[in-house]
């Protein structure tokens, strides 16, 4: 592609509205063009690269075995009814009426259609197990679009969806889909995990997430450095520590005057953070259904998890105890609590890794003062319960007790489902099965954020030049620039030349025949990322040699066209 | 690809609701399902076809220099109520409203949002002339969606939209567009023409309407059998003929009791319908815009063309005479009518055949009763006016002076539009020009129905077997279908082993080893259309040759591998 005769508009201003950095990198570039709230036009810049994530999903999923139909984006009210989806799907339902006051949606996805579509095409076993899947555009209306198309309404997503009589079926097709995904991630040059993942509001039996890897991620994800385990932090299990150590201090009270956290009573006493105990307050019910004072205990290093504890007996609807409830109870302030002689009977709930600790501190109960040296029976009585509260921390052992956890931030841009039965009870969808009689299948469903993908990339590939394409993703892999164009014959007889010469190696190339000055020039191919930067300059000519750039190195090097080739064929 | 792990699923029925045979032989094949009225789902067959047209003008589109971007279906209001189409629009506009209450239309055509982005993009001269297509998902709410993808709600259209300073270049870029769509069609396999076209809704100065010719198409389109000269029969013009010949019968009226037609009154007198005049009285305005009775004169063959007549002086908004007028002014019923001595003055339009014509018949303005040997200028005045108001018929001269016209029906797929400035005026799209003052761009608008196309091609390429696709459009260019492939081991690694070849040697090709019986399968095969059919079986296998079929021939032949990979290679 000459850039000549290409469309780009790149962009020197930061946008004031783009708060994170793939939006403003998408708009610097002229990816992407705002038309309304979460609703972008795709430049051709843009589409060149959305098209490369297109391809590589379809191929993948092809290559799965996977078969592509394409579903409408508009919807019938009647079997989202079905399903119970018109009212539960919640506000993300874009609704709109025909002329004939006919209620449709614009689709958020394709459950409902693909089973009305396998009503009319499935009836025998002998056509299972099959995968449909689509590469369509889709509209949730969400509350708050931002982000630019990394949290969009319209944006373009691949769903696949499995039909299945036998669950083992399901299963393999659900390991051939989640090893699909990991090819396509793959080669896509992304750097991911895929997490065990709540199911949320899809329903269903089993679920991954696949995240980008990137700083700015929305999720936190725990992942073993010695195994492929990965679990959002919320969800990833904190191991027992080892045993209990024997007491070897005496209980003794503490000065803590203004030392309300446990970071400061650990700095005046000299002690790790970790010998320090939190202490929050919950009210839950017994099993009467009585309000329930609660304590729950984390050390002063962890952080308690909310949807742990609320899972908990009593907990699964527990608030936070007000202050009148806590001085009834404990007889002090917030900052001073702890689980030693309260005033009232509370229920005591610790961390595993509380209850493995000898010679900790807490609140005394009393305004200014904490207990050093506390040990479980003897100044107190062994707590109620003992369970995981708390989020996994980085070096805390793998649940599947292989490495240890680290912590990074993911971008979720796959996820796939088992689905089960659900669709296909709710809407009458059976096939006959080898004996002849009606069976209702089970489904498994596999989304891919085929545009959100685009803007992950970035996140997790961009330096304070601009985009770092991976070379799967990148618009073209090599640009050829002209310095001078109109200046001097040879200088664009070469570059022409060596244009042609990378075409018909079958690199992808783009020639900068605009004219630019130099500056300006690698100013934008920098900023729109493209891997191979090769200049074709006077001075290059007389040594016979040519510029060449990687995009993450550094520094150019000279080489001449033999070297040149040698290293477009090697990266 | 095997198709046994495809998804084939072909009915026998014939659909009750379909009514023209492309709808039928989508519907028996398989390659659509409805989802709600005028929506459907796409499923792996039809996609195959969807795609390959796709394809085909994706590349035709870039060759001729368009650059590819993706524009949002879902517009908000606020652009069209820039240009006003808000309101105007009508119907067709599919409007709904977000969680906000913000007001959106699903876009059934992207003028506004390409002058949107144009707006944002375009600055200079220097970036022009520019040509933006897509291929996208667009929505117009038909009061009466039918026959299937030929007139659906939900479509994938590809339009296009380019960007010129000076007049010249838009003529030449929309020339460029007209060369592309031929093209486009021409590799498409389909016999087509491109027709002079009224602009109708979306303005303009100029356009171009492609039709695939299909016997049952919705337009009738005259073209020339010595030029590329084609138009809609009704935008035709129809040439004087030569000299009006001397009179040579006297006047006569002749008793016609029951004969109210031209073809009934030549029948009765023995003479050819060509020399009969059928008389329409309408009530147009005069010079002062007071009603005006009119005589229109058409030859009895010959059809009265109501927009050509809408267009001659006082006529734009003229209307039918009714019962009382017509006795008022010419004392007789319809199918006695006549311009010879009409009761009151009445203005008489002659069409340019009925001007040149000499002894002809004419009602009498007397029930029962015709003229005939009538003559201009003897036996009545000169009519007031001459003009062509019929429609042209099959061998009248083309209007451009080389051959004469042909009568074909036809199916709109493609239109090219001059915009001119209307959309950028309306919308204040500037760009500085080489004198750094502000230009409004002109604009061309070139769209394609993607998905019309696939039906219209099987309007235009069935039998009664089914479907005869074109090369470039069918599913597969080949099968090879395998008898009995669960019997003989020698039958089946012939089969694959041919198939491999085929693919090798880069022939598209399905290997049909689902297992069906010979007439089952070939019945599907014929069904879906697919050019090339081998079989392989024992006996062939025996006879070391292949039994091989063109989807347009009547017999199979035996060959061997050379003669019919020889075969395959030149068509």
């Amino acid at each position: 592609m000459r850039l000549s005769q290409f469309h780009l508009r790149t962009s020197k201003e930061t946008p004031a509205d783009a708060e994170i950095v793939s939006h403003r990198l998408m708009l610097k570039a002229g990816m992407i063009r705002k038309l309304a709230a979460g609703i972008y036009t795709w430049s051709p810049l843009g589409l060149r690269v959305l098209r490369k994530v297109e391809r590589v999903v379809r191929e993948e999923m092809q290559a799965a075995g996977a078969i592509e139909v394409l579903m409408p984006s508009v919807q019938p009210r009647e079997l989202w009814e079905e399903t119970g989806r018109w009212q539960k799907f919640g506000g993300q339902l874009l609704k709109l009426k025909d002329r004939k006051e006919a209620e449709y949606c614009y689709g958020p996805t394709h459950e409902e259609v693909i089973t009305d579509f396998a009503r009319q095409e499935l009836s025998s076993y002998k056509q299972l197990p099959v995968n449909f899947f689509q590469i369509q555009t889709k509209f949730r209306d969400e509350i708050r679009p931002r982000f630019g198309v990394m949290r969009a309404r319209e944006f373009l997503m691949k769903d696949a969806y499995s039909f299945h009589l036998a669950d083992e079926d399901l299963q393999r097709e659900y390991r051939n889909m989640y090893d699909t995904y990991a090819r396509i991630f793959t080669r896509l040059g992304l750097r991911f995990r895929a997490v065990f993942a709540d199911t949320g509001a899809i329903g269903g039996s089993a679920s991954h997430e696949f995240h980008v890897l990137a700083d700015s991620g929305e999720d936190a994800i725990a992942f073993s450095t010695g195994s492929d385990y990965a679990a959002n932090v919320e969800l990833a299990e904190a191991l027992a520590p080892g045993p209990r150590p024997a007491a070897g201090e005496t209980l003794r009270k503490v000065d803590t005057p203004t030392q309300k956290t446990c970071e400061d009573v650990a700095a005046l006493l000299g002690i790790p953070l970790s010998r320090t105990v939190k202490t929050i307050a919950v009210i839950g019910v017994d099993e009467t259904g009585a309000p329930q004072f609660t304590l729950a205990l984390v050390r002063g290093d962890h952080a308690v998890n909310e949807i742990k504890l609320a899972k908990l007996p009593g907990l699964a609807d527990y608030r936070l105890a007000n202050e009148t409830e806590i001085r009834e109870h404990l007889g002090a302030e917030p900052g001073f609590l702890g689980p030693v002689n309260p005033r009232r009977a509370v229920r005591v709930i610790a961390d595993r890794s509380v209850a493995a600790l000898a010679d900790f501190v807490v609140g005394a109960n009393e305004n200014g003062y904490h207990l050093a040296g506390v040990n479980w029976g003897r100044d107190l009585p062994e707590p109620a319960l003992v369970a995981d509260i708390r989020n996994v921390v980085e070096g805390d052992p793998s649940p599947d007790g292989r490495g240890t956890l680290a912590i990074a931030r993911g971008i979720e841009v796959g996820h796939v489902f088992q689905l089960g039965r659900k669709y296909a009870e709710a809407m009458g969808l059976t096939v006959l099965d080898a004996n002849g009689r009606a069976a209702t299948p089970t489904m498994g469903c596999y989304g891919i954020g085929v545009s959100r993908i685009v803007a992950a990339a970035i996140e997790q590939n961009h330096d304070d030049a601009g985009i770092v394409w991976p070379e799967a993703m990148a618009p073209w892999q090599a640009v050829v620039c002209v310095i001078n164009p109109k200046g001097d014959a040879a200088v664009n007889e070469a570059a022409e030349s060596l244009y042609r010469e990378l075409l018909a190696a079958g690199v992808e190339t783009a020639l900068d025949d605009r004219g630019l000055r130099p500056g300006a020039m690698f100013a934008d191919i920098e900023l729109i990322g493209i891997p191979h930067r090769i200049v074709v300059s006077e001075r290059g000519l007389a040594a016979g040699t040519f510029e060449y750039r990687h995009r993450r190195a550094s520094d150019a090097e000279q080489l001449d066209r033999a070297a040149l080739f040698a290293r477009l064929r090697a990266s």
